[in-house]
Formats: C-alpha cells, sequence, structure tokens
C-alpha cells in the first residue's frame, strides 16, 4: 500500500470571470485538443497539460505503473493566487476545494485532499479551514512564501493555530523564488534552483520562528524533501549549541524540531533521500512525485530496494507517516 | 599532516586614509586591550578579533590542539570590500596581500596564502593577479556574489581566465547574503543560513553559467562544503538528463562537474560530510575550519575516525587534495 503524498489536480474548466477583480490573473483552461489545455493566467500559457490534471479514470489507470495505491491530491500550486484580491483567491480557492472534493468522491478509496485557502488574508484563509475541513478535505497546500513574506513570520500564526486547532496537515509547496537574481544559466532553472532553496528557506523560518513552539501538535510537510532543509540543519544545530542569540531564540534544538516537520521523497537519488532519513528519521518521510507533471523516475518499491529499507521503514514511508501526516486513522 | 583551506587573517594595522574616497568604509583597527581590537568598518564594530588574526607565534601555538600542521591564509571576508571604489578596494587588496605575505615569511614551511583583488572590476581584478602570485601567493579569496551578481555571470569569464591562465587558485567565501528578507528569527541568522545558501548558489552558478566549460583548469573551491549545493545537485542532474533547456546549457552532467570543483569539510556533522563526499568524491574536499572565527568542533583527524576513511582517503582530505588545489607539488 503505498500514497502519493504530493500530486497536482487542474480543474477542466474554472467559473467564468464575472464580475471579479482579478482581471486576467483569473485563469481559464484553454481546451487545445482532446484531453489537453492550456492554463491561461494573465494572458499566457502557464503550462500546457493533460487529462490526467482532472480526469479519475486517467489517475487510476496511471496507478500501477507509477507503482501507488492512492494519492493526495492538491492544486497546481502556481493556481493558489496570492497575487490576486483575498475574495478573488477565496473563490478561486472553493472552486478547487469543490474540484477536488469530487474527484476524491467518485473514487473515495483512492484520494485523500489538500485544499486552497487565501493566505494572503491569514484571517480569511483561517476562517475557511471550517469549509475545507466539512468538505471531507484533510488539510491544505501553501507557497512557501506568500508574496515574498515567510510562514515561520508572526502574522501567519494565527492561521496555524486555527489549522492546528482542526487537525488539519499543511502541505508546503515551493514557488515563486524570491531569489532568482542569484541564478545564471537556463530558464528551467526557477524550478531546477529555486524549488530546492524555497523549501528549504520555507523549512528553516518555520524553526527560527517558531511556530513549532507556538504550535506543537501542528503536522507540516515540505516539498521536494524539504529542499535544501537537510544541508542547513547542522549549521543551525552547531550555532545553536555554541551562541547565546540562538539559544535564547529557539527553546529547543533545531534537530529536535526537524524531527516533528515532514517532507516528501522527491529528490530523485537514493543517496540523497538516505541523508534526509538519518537526519530528520524514517517516521517523518512520505512518498511523493509531483505527479502528473514530473513522472516518477523509479517506482516507490524499487526506491526501497536501493535504501536496503526494513519492511517496517518501507510501510512507514509508504504510507503510515503519510495517513499519520494526514490525521486519517 | 593537516592543511587547514580555510583560515582568515586580519592585519594588525591599515594604513591611514588619506586622500581615498572611500570615506569611512575604508577599516580602522581600534586597539581595545593588548592583543584585542575592534575593525571598524563604516563607523561601528564589524568585529572584536584577538591576535589570533595577525599573530603567527599565536596561529602556530594553535595549531596542534587544533589538530593541524599548516593554513591556507586568507583575508577576513569583509574586508574584500567590493562596496567601495575599484582603486580603492586595490589598495585596501595590495595590504591585504603583503600582509598575508609577510605572515608566510615569518613561518613559510607552515603557511600558504589567497589574496584579495577588487573583483567588482573584473578587469583590474584580472591585472592584479599577475602581482598576487608574484608575491608568492597561491591565488585568491573571492566572495559568493559580487555586488549581488554571480560568479558564473560572463562579465567575470575573463577574470577566470586570467585566473586559469596563471595557474592560481580560487577559494569562495560566503558572503553578504541577497535574500534575508526570506529569513525570520535571530540576528546570526545571515551566518547560519545565509552563509550556505549562498555557498550553494555560488557552486551552482558556476555550473549552470559554464564556466568550468570555458575554464577546464580553473582550480574553485567553495566554502562550507558548497553549503547547500550537495541538495541541489540530484535536482540538477535528474532535469539535466530530463529536459533539453538544461541539456542545450550545460555541455555535461552537473554530477561530473561537480566532480571538478573543490569544497571545504566545514560542516559539523559528520554524517553531512559524508553525504558530500559520497556526491562530490573524496578527491574534491579539504579541511577546513573558519579558524579564528569558529573554532574547530572537532580534530580533523577524529572526524577522519567518525568518517571511518582509509589511510589513503584520510591524506587526500588532510594535505593531498589541498597541495593539489592550491597548485603546490
Amino acid at each position: 500500500m503505498v500514497i502519493d503524498v504530493h500530486t497536482h489536480i487542474v480543474p477542466e474548466h474554472f467559473p467564468a470571470l464575472g464580475g471579479r477583480v482579478a482581471g486576467d490573473a483569473w485563469p481559464y483552461m484553454d481546451h487545445i485538443a482532446p484531453g489537453e489545455a492550456n492554463v491561461m493566467i494573465s494572458g499566457r500559457n502557464f503550462r500546457t497539460v493533460v487529462d490526467r490534471c482532472w480526469s479519475v479514470p486517467r489517475r487510476l489507470g496511471d496507478m500501477p505503473s507509477e507503482g501507488t495505491d492512492q494519492q493526495v491530491l492538491s492544486p497546481m500550486p502556481e493556481l493558489l493566487a496570492y497575487n490576486m484580491s483575498p475574495t478573488d483567491c477565496l473563490e478561486l480557492g472553493k472552486h478547487l476545494n469543490e474540484t477536488i472534493a469530487r474527484m476524491i468522491s467518485e473514487s473515495p478509496d483512492k484520494f485523500y485532499g489538500l485544499g486552497a485557502v487565501p493566505l494572503q488574508d491569514p484571517d480569511l484563509a483561517a476562517k475557511e479551514l471550517s469549509a475545507v475541513k466539512s468538505m471531507g478535505l484533510q488539510g491544505v497546500e501553501v507557497l512557501s512564501n506568500v508574496n515574498g513574506e515567510n510562514l515561520g513570520a508572526a502574522k501567519y500564526r494565527g492561521f496555524f493555530k486555527e489549522v492546528e486547532r482542526l487537525g488539519l496537515a499543511v502541505f508546503v509547496h515551493s514557488q515563486h523564488p524570491t531569489f532568482m537574481d542569484r541564478v545564471v544559466g537556463p530558464e528551467v532553472l526557477d524550478n531546477v534552483l529555486g524549488f530546492p532553496i524555497e523549501s528549504g528557506l520555507a523549512a528553516a523560518s518555520v524553526i527560527t520562528g517558531g511556530l513549532l513552539q507556538d504550535c506543537p501538535d501542528l503536522r507540516i510537510c515540505f516539498s521536494h524533501g524539504g529542499g535544501v532543509f537537510g544541508l542547513l540543519l547542522p549549521r543551525m544545530e552547531h550555532v545553536w549549541s555554541v551562541r547565546a542569540p540562538m539559544r535564547e531564540a529557539l527553546a529547543e534544538a533545531p534537530s529536535v524540531t526537524a524531527k516533528k516537520l515532514y517532507y516528501d521523497d522527491v529528490f530523485f537519488d537514493s543517496r540523497t533521500l538516505r541523508y534526509l532519513l538519518d537526519m530528520v528519521g524514517v517516521s517523518q518521510v512520505m512518498v511523493g512525485s509531483d505527479y502528473p507533471f514530473f513522472m516518477r523516475h523509479i517506482t516507490p518499491a524499487k526506491e526501497f530496494e536501493e535504501l536496503c529499507l526494513s519492511q517496517a521503514n518501507a510501510e512507514a514511508i509508504a504510507s503510515g507517516n503519510c495517513l499519520r501526516f494526514l490525521g486519517v486513522s
């Protein structure tokens, strides 16, 4: 039994723009061929997608070759449009959440769901969480930064407290890297270099911002294995052990907090995954893929074999950790 | 025989400001007690340092407890003042280089040296390299970004070609992280989180910018184990293998180029160092410490023991790789 915690959906259609203020930031699907559409955002084709993004039968058909049995559905991250007005973003999120709920209802033993909330307005986002839960979703997906602001910042504390109170899960997805002036080379580097650094910065900000101190029961997962976080951790730990300002700011060692966060295993290298397992523990890592945008490079079973995992550890990474993360018994 | 590739110096004095345009950006040493001084830069105490920074006898006295036999001397990175006018920075660099050369001359079997050049003016920096070499230094230290610009950018290609032509070494030190808006928490985080990400971005920019394609014989080392670079590499490798834009931009796999770069071992965790060794090869890693600012947490001998290194591999990391990096036979 293998659950993929990191898969994305795009609705087949979006409601028409109507009277909203979003203007052409409001997405629409330009269906260019059967089962194929351009996701149009702000007047350009953000990405050409196929019906794997919205079709339950297509997804079920892919699972055997993916080596997975269940998927956690979350929106294509670009659709968490924090650049929109909060009310437009809320409405777009409701459509995403309804789409995910409907996909789950088509095959309830195959899917879980993480919805969208307008985190650029933390109070509005917090208020929407009850609706997300009542639709049967297990939590929300949020971006690694909110228009450049950090998840560990105080302004998001109330939102995360409400997430914790409702027993929901948070999946943090890398998006919109803010330091692309520091990259030289082909255009794909926002994804190649930006994503893992985004994920690392988000995980670090949660620790250094003290989020888990305020929300000890929060279940929060970082995409792409937490990105570079595993290489930030030893220096955080060393400085915490030798320098007063770090020790005064953080009640517990960063290595302890790191073992309370969750991470997917989207690394493309078993040595890298082994390193993460060594640093944060087998209990915090879950199978992921970025399906259907990045197809899995090896099946989870093959990956577990390369890592020489015990049966118990393989089962934890395959499903047990994910069920605990989602709050599903 | 252990060489520490990553140690810093501060001169006991700087020449007086004179007619320079640097104004109070020009550093001076405010000696507050015997063997203790504030390094004053732009009207504030950048750091209180002790005579370990300039005293050869003090450094020799520390080597036994450090578990090292030789040190590579490079300027305290803040002194590579790329924010100054190029001519002022050149003059400051000459003073740093003379200081390092004099320290070497006091105990020539104990020290090597990496000097300073005004990289904000790549042509002027390139012209100064012959002088650096003729003073007996083995190369130069440069910062991980040049007033925000990336070492892999085309404008620095001529400088690196001259470095390569002269057979000098380059030590890239993390400094002035450009993304500190993405950090939440105590003030030390520029060092804790900024430095490893800086180092990772610098190493990545050298690869994605194609520097080693143009300068195949360049010997270039990244501080703090290349920072987060080891966790950027698998994603770079995967995307290079599946996406045309990466493949068109880079003539060889990132994992191949990564094995041509050098890295110190300043990680504070033997698991992390093991991971780096697995990713880039034993031949590319050297002992470092950031002495005298961060004191070594364990001796190299103890570190090698924790890693269960063979005698040959331990010798490579202890000295052989460093001599090859420095171009010393």
